[in-house]
């Protein structure tokens, strides 16, 4: 069964596979104890951390092993804000960080201290100089991922390091790490080893020499005070071994999958009407593609695709069990609906791409049939997501009430009836769905439509939720 | 090689290994996904908190993987203290819980909560009544080891239970899980994997229905919001099938490894001169043994053992990294010098045992050779670790300046000299070591001289460093 979904986590990589054994036998006992088979285990865990610290561009003694990625940003981030708090306790990071960076900073926030989030273009990328812009003076840490995990668009890391003024960063190179050389500027760096190729269990923090850190955990005498607990060597050396093995075949890979994702991307618009292709075109990370598609349920087009043998992901939010889309989809301004998220793992083949291209606008196309929607869109208009001004009171030629009903139901019928209306014309959408807010701007942009802003259901008949106010184009 | 420290980590249970073997090529995919590898791991991942939840007591739904018992701890600790914040922000543990239960405790008071750390008896267990009587009106949480991890001590936690009156109980089984039945009466319970034959990388935390929780990390949607961070499965799965296991061998097994480790208990007092077997003489695991020699560096018993191909662990304070001893050992009032834990793992041999008992006495009679000490004890007599009264001036007949050195010489002096002194006459030891402050009170009472107190060396004419004061026995 093709398995898409490599940036969720990749296949155990034969060496892990390998050398996990071989630990399990060499490294189980306590690396902190005396003994034999203690110290056996602790060179095998010196031994693994000199090899990851040399393929991240760190030393060893900075380089810690923590249990997960998300433990690594969790402790990573919380120990630089504990440990800078002279300078304040303002975190500025991306809007498209990892949702452990977002849990983070909200906890952060609710605490006591303060975090921004600065937005991204289009394609999901931020502007180095807009970055720096949002600095404080008491702004004790900044966050930037090396790649974004659902749209695969490389982040100006080198260049905002640059203009940080002596604020220490945490880059979040989970996504590229073993794929992609680490960008330069670092003062923390997190890593995941089940992104590369490694077993689960294994994220890294890596901390510069220098860097204040204060661990908001209870410390121990384990992995330098910074990732309490018995450490999982056969896992850590496992983990080191297959990151090795990777960046040593990381080009020669990227290439071949940089050409299948280019097929992809290239492909899909021209088989399935009423897509878009969302991450930045050329920035980006060479195996992770992502598109949504228009009037598609993403769980039901997950469905279609697992039942036809492909495994893929999605950040639309009928997938997510909070019911709100993907954040990076929503503060990119696109589409949520319908979304795919389709990442190869290494050695995946050009028979198993051709395979899901043939099979992806036949499960489309049994999702939309029923609709009876004509797909034929004048071509993905200039974005435009602004509102062009408020609407007024209840001067709408449509109103379709969505209440109660989720994504993407609201589009649909935003779809179904947009032609009852003159050019020019205003449609209230009514909806109490959150993706609505994300997916009818978005669909106004692929349309051709102008999204005019949004105002209370009530204005317009509908009890409770929002009206989202469309002006029909000319 | 035997290995006789499965308290620090049991050897991988064979059900593990292959549980592991099979759960990598099974359950590698994230159980949050939609597609079949996703679905496959779940399934697994249930199944596993199914075994884990029936094995100790609780409901699967009550049942979370943390990374590791020390995790388990952390995260148990402080989500039930902010749980309960309202009740106050007392904690009441016992002197003698794993570090990770004291740093915790540390950081809550340093963080402006309080902390209560109930004295254990010379056998290193609490008395319920007593832990019980430690509560405070604004006591949030009491936290109470099943057993001992160095002393193999059972605790009265049934019984400390029923004294609580409301206020929850975390039990700390990671020493008991597996071998033992749960105790009745825990709010919360931890327990580690690697200590019952399972894999590293796994920690459990059961948390009973209704008892209020508020994570102190940043929560994602894993493991019921309470052990965020991608979850290892294989692991997982290995862990549960293992547990399962060892429980089904336990009653066999505990049965066996108590003759063993009767036979320590027996033998080693006979064949070692000047030796404290430490611990509860019935009321203890089935698998521990610990015992001190006088006059003995810890580091260098383990060595002479390990050269003779046995594994074992020490709480003296030369084996640990920061110098100081035991904290159990410290809080029973025993001797830390020369302190050996036996902990045997299952499947160990009559064989191994008695070849250990052979080679004991050779090792430390090497150690101790070269000190010309008469070894003849008047036997174990009462323990006297109370202080006679405070010591007049400088009234000492002997003045041993032992400043600047370490355990176990303070005690070695001591024990050259003291015959120097007559009967009822005074000998003031000069230390700054942290360890002689635990010794010199535990030497006295097995050698029959008073401890009489402490007071600063300056009054003995150190120049810094403690006097510790011995009246020799009459």
């Amino acid at each position: 069964m093709p398995y898409f979904d490599a940036a969720s986590t990749a296949p155990l990589h034969p060496v892990a596979r390998q050398a996990l054994l071989a630990a399990l036998d060499e490294g189980w006992a306590d690396p902190a104890r005396l003994h034999r088979s203690g110290r056996q285990a602790r060179m095998l865990l010196d031994a693994a951390r000199e090899t990851v610290a040399e393929a991240l561009g760190a030393r060893a003694d900075e380089v810690s092993f923590t249990s997960s990625g998300t433990q690594a940003l969790h402790s990573g981030l919380l120990g630089a804000l504990r440990g800078h708090r002279r300078r304040g306790s303002h975190l500025l990071h991306s809007a498209v960080e990892h949702s452990a960076v977002l849990h983070t900073a909200e906890r952060w926030a609710a605490d006591g201290g303060s975090a921004t989030a600065v937005p991204v273009d289009r394609h999901g990328r931020v502007s180095a100089a807009e970055f720096a812009a949002a600095l404080r003076p008491d702004t004790a840490l900044a966050v930037l991922q090396s790649a974004n995990h659902e749209v695969g668009t490389l982040q100006p890391v080198a260049e905002t390091a640059e203009l940080l003024g002596g604020v220490p960063l945490l880059v979040d190179a989970a996504q590229s790490a073993g794929r992609l050389p680490v960008p330069a500027g670092w003062s923390l760096l997190t890593a995941s080893a089940h992104k590369w190729g490694g077993p689960a269990g294994v994220g890294v923090l890596a901390v510069r020499k220098g860097v204040r850190f204060s661990s908001a955990l209870p410390a121990d005498e384990r992995e330098g005070g910074r990732a309490p607990g018995f450490p999982n060597v056969p896992a850590i050396v496992a983990a080191a071994a297959s990151l090795r093995a990777v960046r040593a075949e990381a080009e020669a890979e990227n290439a071949r999958l940089r050409e299948l994702v280019d097929l992809v991307r290239h492909r899909v618009p021209e088989l399935v009407p009423a897509v878009e292709v969302v991450g930045h075109p050329e920035l980006r990370l060479p195996h992770l593609v992502t598109f949504s598609c228009l009037y598609v349920d993403g769980e039901v087009l997950l469905t279609g695709l697992d039942r036809a043998g492909f495994a893929a992901s999605s950040g639309s939010s009928c997938t997510s069990s909070t019911l709100t889309p993907s954040h990076v989809l929503a503060a990119m301004g696109v589409l949520t609906e319908g979304n795919l998220r389709v990442s190869l793992p290494a050695g995946t083949t050009r028979a198993e791409v051709d395979a899901f291209l043939e099979v992806l606008p036949r499960v489309v196309a049994e999702v939309r049939a029923p609709l009876g929607l004509d797909l034929a869109l004048p071509g993905s208009g200039p974005a435009d997501g602004s509102a062009d001004g408020p609407a007024g009171g209840s001067a709408a030629a449509l109103v379709i009430d969505t209440l109660g009903k989720r994504c993407p139901v609201p589009i649909i019928e935003l779809a179904k009836r947009v032609g009852e209306v003159a050019p020019g014309g205003l449609v209230a959408v009514l909806s109490d769905d959150e993706a609505a807010r994300h997916d009818i701007p978005a669909w106004c942009g692929m349309c051709g439509h102008s999204y005019t802003g949004e105002a209370p259901a009530a204005e317009y008949g509908g009890g409770h939720g929002t009206a989202y106010l469309v002006t029909v184009r000319g």
